[in-house]
């Protein structure tokens, strides 16, 4: 995806979700199927000056919901994406900035989430989700993710 | 716990985790083991306009850490508290202003938490919220905090 495309998603979502503006949120690439979204640590810390647990779980779940929703776009599918359920172990604290990057889980599979999506109007997807710091894992999410088809027929 | 002091923590935590003041927080009760605190929608909504995923978790994620961070000032304990997992289940879109409130997990020994606190340095505890919207379950979360002594010997 060119840059100039991520850049206006991640603009729109920022419109979509006003928590998203306080966050320091800074480059997302989606590329060979992994989507990375970063943030500065400065307005996500705690008050042991590590990165917030809640802002690291937010960044996650925004990061797989990004995922899915630019996976049907690049398909012209116009769907509602929701977050089902997720499992979070946190590993380690932040103590900079950071960035979370979400892929399939091992053993989902896409052509069957799409398959299932075409027919029931309604498909589930996991991913796997991991916020780093210079490549360090800090949190590992598996989150399941619910896209389903709306009635306008407009990716939104 | 009275208003006062249950105002004065959440002003504190504030000034601790920026990203707490954006989430249109309101009131803190820590009434018969039962933390709840409140947040508006308008600050939380997502692209749908219902309660953003992120959001929830994070409320869950601090309504939880408030509770075991009050537990052990009553005490009069000096400790660190982390968050080390958790497990989220998104049952129900919210669509208007919310809460989250934290207990201890059924199960879960505050007693041994204590006691192993005292005698290790270091003990986890499980709870169990729940975010509602005027009483109907939207998320439940089941999270594992870990308590540190620090060494200052000061609350903080």
């Amino acid at each position: 995806m060119s840059e100039q495309d991520t850049q206006a998603f991640l603009s729109w979502l920022k419109t979509q979700i006003p928590l998203l503006n306080h966050m320091g949120l800074g480059e997302l690439t989606f590329e060979q199927d992994a989507l990375t979204l970063h943030a500065a640590l400065a307005p996500n810390i705690n008050d042991k000056g590590t990165g917030f647990g809640g802002s690291l779980a937010t960044l996650a779940t925004i990061t797989g919901w990004s995922w899915v929703t630019l996976l049907l776009r690049r398909q012209d599918l116009a769907c509602d994406v929701v977050i089902r359920d997720s499992s979070l172990t946190y590993l380690a604290p932040i103590t900079g900035d950071f960035y979370a990057t979400a892929r399939v889980a091992d053993g989902a599979d896409i052509d069957a989430f799409l398959a299932r999506l075409a027919e029931k109007g309604r498909a589930r997807l996991a991913l796997q989700v991991e916020v780093c710091q210079e490549g360090q894992v800090a949190l590992t999410m598996q989150g399941n993710y619910v896209a389903l088809k709306n009635r306008t027929g407009k990716p939104h």
